[in-house]
């Protein structure tokens, strides 16, 4: 059990909020644990969720973090070409213990240098453009690569979370988040992967390319940035 | 399949962020769905996860839901004695299509006299209070009553959000959305509910008088308003 743990995460545009606020329900509740959210300014960011977040501090102003997390959504794919968002990634990343990602803002790790020969998943529509940017992409809802913790797609934020807590805290705090939270999950179908057996076919074979579509060219330039 | 439903979500301080974000992942990609997130007044709500909510629009505003959420948290029971919170609640309610809540939101529908005589659910550590305010209490994760749908703790806002989803749009919507989150999910232990097998049997025992402690006073209070 350690106290006076600095996580400190990503937001921005385009942001899908539950790669954030998942996690962030884990983090918060651990004994000691000081969070933030981080954005060049001080203003207030649309989500995906019809509501607004307010970053706690800026890219220029931000404590070093113990844990740096990277959210995903379209806007993930934006920020790849966003040279002081990946400065501030770098810099983060070479002091934080951990260096952590939820859904494809492992791309943003990778855009940033940080994923070269390392182990690591995203969200599985946006799995195979993963290995573009020198990751070993690896088909699991969490992969941890010693100092390196990412989550798949959305929802496995909460799973990631208690992985994250568990390491850093021991199992039991993790356990004790666990309950607080109430995390018994009981999904009214069995449709949440590509290979769930009450899955949409359509959709699983239709949005892989509707990604590709339209995020391959920017992860195609952030990977010749990075070359 | 139905377009321009229309949700409407409760922000205020001291509310457990999850409650809020979990459904609204859901209910956001829903398609022709138009979701908002009301308070008071229009200015930064912050929360237990590190960062403020920034409402879209207030109680005076607000347009009328098809679907009214309440979310919970130690601030739930704070708004329990806001004689506008509840007025709009009440008056939201009584044209809704479906009453929710998530949580400790439960107390706030029960506050406002939507919980007599009707099954309900809220978190755990706090389910033994429910029936002070009338509500039948179920213990589930998720309790459809009607036109009252109410889930259990923080993370059963994702069971919950899906279960909605499928009243109002069908199962195959629904399984869409879960897919995109990506919803199969994995606790790393299984610990997550009073009854679980590597649950921490200490927080078991002392979670709930914890609560009582805190919340029994504004509970009885709000029930004293109602009679």
């Amino acid at each position: 059990m350690e106290n006076g743990i600095r996580f400190v995460a990503l937001v921005f545009p385009g942001i899908t909020q539950l790669d954030l606020t998942g996690p962030l329900q884990v983090f918060a509740q651990l004994p000691g644990a000081v969070v933030d959210v981080a954005w060049h300014r001080i203003e207030p960011i649309a989500t995906d969720g019809g509501f607004s977040i307010l970053p706690s501090t800026t890219f220029d102003t931000a404590p070093q973090a113990d844990v740096l997390l990277v959210p995903g959504g379209q806007g993930a794919f934006e920020l790849m070409a966003d040279e002081a968002a990946l400065e501030f990634v770098r810099r983060q990343g070479s002091r934080a213990r951990y260096v952590t990602s939820v859904c494809t803002g492992a791309f943003v790790l990778g855009a940033a240098g940080l994923l070269r020969g390392r182990r690591a998943t995203t969200h599985w529509a946006s799995h195979s453009m993963l290995s573009m940017l020198g990751a070993i992409p690896v088909q699991a809802r969490v992969v941890q690569d010693g100092d390196l913790i990412t989550g798949g797609g959305i929802t496995s934020g909460i799973d990631f979370g208690l992985v994250v807590a568990a390491e850093l805290f021991g199992a039991d705090a993790a356990k004790r988040v666990q309950l607080s939270m109430e995390y018994d999950p009981r999904p009214p179908f069995d449709a949440g992967s590509p290979t769930a057996p009450d899955v949409d076919r359509g959709m699983v074979d239709a949005l892989p390319a509707i990604m590709r579509e339209r995020r391959e060219p920017l992860v195609r330039a952030a990977a010749a940035r990075l070359a």
